[in-house]
């Protein structure tokens, strides 16, 4: 993994920063964010998505860094323009675990890859977080509807469900990766949070400032229609790829859990990985009994916060505030404070 | 029940007033909307939910009173402070029967609370209202799918389905005070009102000025993901408790419909119990016929307006405006005119 | 069909223009963005929806023409006061095919009308556009779940889902002119688009500036609350009434392909009747392997942009941005530039 102290050389090298994107998933928001927050942005882009970025006046990079795909990422090019990179989901699906080594500056901490790619870890960064979760189940544990999770499935895609170890063996077969997680019954949630190295004197947690920004309901392509094709008989497996989003708020009496949560998770972080920066996401379901069960932490930008404004973004920061915003702002603020050592890696 | 007069003299003590509400269900909203509208707050809490009401800078309450729990409000201290209660389906919930009692001002109309509590008298206000409900059944006239619905159930929990009259009498016994209800089949929209106390020169009802502020679809664990389960076979019954909220615009013909029911509840409502003031809000479904069928009006603010703008309160004020502000403008409106008296009870 | 030459010497008449349209639909939101823009406003309306369009101050017009229903259009007087009238779908839907002799300036272009009323032109067009479109089958090539479309269904009402060729002679008969389309699993978005007369030096398209302002999905009653008819054991056939509209974001990675549609339908358009002008949509269906299909195109303002802010307007022209807004806006500018005669028909 690239070493910190290399990092530090290259950061002290900079004289003001840029913000850089790969051109893909929440990069519109990201450079939306940074020009209303004053800061200049760089989109690494290939020749195919050009035109889309260039459509909006309000979220287009101030520059372009052409390339053939995203799985090369012109490093060199962007620590010359002093460049820290913004990661999100296309950036970990393109590059993969070259992630480690890449010799930038990136907002965050790539220490949590580790946790991230590895479905066993992520739940035992979960279970440390003091998060509820399904059961994990072996296969022959199989005893009613159970998810099956590829290794490395993007989006939801190529998950299916099984009901008994006959169904997954045949299906799935002996010696595959996956994980089998419980079906768990209820509606899903998305929670957008945001955790800040600055903690205003007086905050009372143990860890730092913990913002909720806002709330989203991902839509899956066929599973959040599935109940027409059955209605019309379409004899067609459910299926979980993500497609979109839509804005969500949920009942106020849950939030107090919910911020819980989000403590949880960064307390439980900086012991696993030494902390995670900027947003992040639980992601989770809530039964009929109000019950709330996470399955998932993302520890970056989700698409989710494409959405842009939220009531709880309001609530922290007023209107039209939105996770793009608030990330050009963190750097800056760290950067005024001499701390943007702190928050990259 | 509190003597109006006794009331009449409290608020003739005030000089000022204050927002205080129980930090729950839309405590948010309400206080984010007093700040905009420079009115002060006082949060009733406890322990357990002070940090999420501390978490959001432009949502915390100017000032908290702490309580062991919400069943007892500290009446004499939030007299004292100037405080105008604002109450919220939480507030229902936990203190119950005893609002009728507090001795302090409630916006509002605590007369709505006998026809809220039963639902017979639930059905008598909507029908008077001209209302197109569903048909109420008895036990024995259940012919199909029908909702039974408990005493004091909150948010949905407990209501479960019958399709017969033997069903019936095997789930739920002879002697439960149910109401059972025709099934309707169709998509349900939550449409909140406000009900202002000054009705503008030259304006057409026969009441006073009803305003729409928004729209919300309840989320309902499980009933909202029941599709997913149905079609992984999981065989769980549906279930309906409010998990949160999603926007939704209604088709603009509509509309005129939905202000004629608004006006028909305000109308109603004076001849029944002095008239309703503030928020309110009619549960509907839109049959494919488009035909509306209210199920219940709710007598305050809702968790729905907790999604904030909306079209309807953009095109009643301007951008960026919300229930817990409009709440704020009335109160500081009716100050001024001297009529807070009017308002409250 | 009006003749363009007269429009124009009805255009040449005009010192300024007011925006006019039917009390339905969008209406709210097309009075509410001119009053924005500083444009003033008619609306033509029934007695029975007078009331509804003077409840929200922000959204009411300037001034109303009475009518006694919408099937006629009082166009002297309109031109009389120097309107321009902007088509709705109830515009269509109430007028239908007399709009091609209407007398007055109309924004876009009636002659998409002739592609819109005809479900083969229609799929003509987008075949054209380079649309992808469900399989359209004659009645003896049914194969599976096929949605039938019946001439002049307004907003979804009175589609059937048959499944064999028995089936559908069973239900429809032999003589009937419908459309049968192949059901295509997957979720529904509907993406609006804005086509602007002026294209910015260096844009990079062949026909002009297409900018996305949008996205809906579409609330159909029942089948958007299918699964819990489906639950309870309603037996009752699952049909596609628009409702409303809730808001949605696409996945980032999809949008290129977007753009790539709407710019095809401008350019077809342009091939087929000389363009198309102002506010248009494309509905589609994602599937699980995030293909994208178009099943209609709309060549005007849809209610889904009553939802009025959304990520995309803000990318393009900043907050609190509507499609009502843009229309005022796209008429000033070309007024300004000598240019209405291009974009109005």
């Amino acid at each position: 993994m690239f070493a910190k102290q290399e990092l530090d050389e290259i950061l002290s090298s900079y004289k003001d920063f840029k913000i850089a994107t790969i051109c893909s998933h929440s990069a519109l928001q990201i450079f939306n964010g940074a020009r209303e927050q004053g800061v200049k942005t760089i989109g690494i882009c290939t020749e195919r998505s050009r035109e889309l970025y260039e459509s909006f006046p309000y979220a287009k990079p101030d520059e372009f860094i052409m390339v053939d795909d995203y799985t090369g990422i012109p490093v060199d090019e962007l620590v010359e323009k002093e460049s820290i990179l913004i990661p999100h989901g296309s950036l970990v699906e393109y590059v993969g675990d070259k992630i480690d080594d890449l010799a930038i500056p990136i907002f965050g901490n790539r220490g949590s890859l580790v946790y991230e790619k590895s479905r066993n870890k992520m739940f035992e960064w979960m279970h440390r977080s003091g998060l509820r979760t399904p059961r994990v189940l072996k296969p022959d544990e199989i005893d009613g509807p159970s998810i099956v999770k590829f290794p490395g499935a993007k989006g939801g895609k190529g998950y299916i469900v099984v009901h008994t170890p006959e169904e997954y063996y045949s299906l799935v077969g002996e010696d595959a990766k996956t994980m089998v997680q419980e079906f768990i019954v209820g509606v899903r949630a998305y929670v957008h949070y945001f955790h800040s190295f600055s903690t205003p004197a007086g905050y009372k947690t143990s860890y730092g400032k913990v913002e909720m920004l806002g709330i989203d309901r991902r839509m899956e392509s066929n599973a959040d229609e599935i109940a027409r094709q059955l209605s019309v008989g379409a004899k067609i497996p459910i299926s979980f790829t993500v497609m979109g989003n839509q804005p969500l708020v949920l009942r106020e009496s849950l939030l107090p859990q919910y911020m819980d949560m989000g403590r949880g998770v960064c307390n439980s972080s900086k012991e696993l990985f030494g902390g995670i920066h900027g947003p992040f996401c639980i992601e989770t379901i809530v039964t009929e009994e109000l019950e709330v069960y996470a399955f998932e932490i993302s520890a970056r930008i989700v698409a989710g916060t494409n959405l842009l404004e939220s009531p709880y973004s309001r609530y922290s920061h007023g209107p039209n505030y939105t996770t793009g915003m608030r990330i050009a702002q963190e750097l800056k603020n760290a950067a005024k404070a001499g701390k943007l050592g702190d928050i990259v890696y």
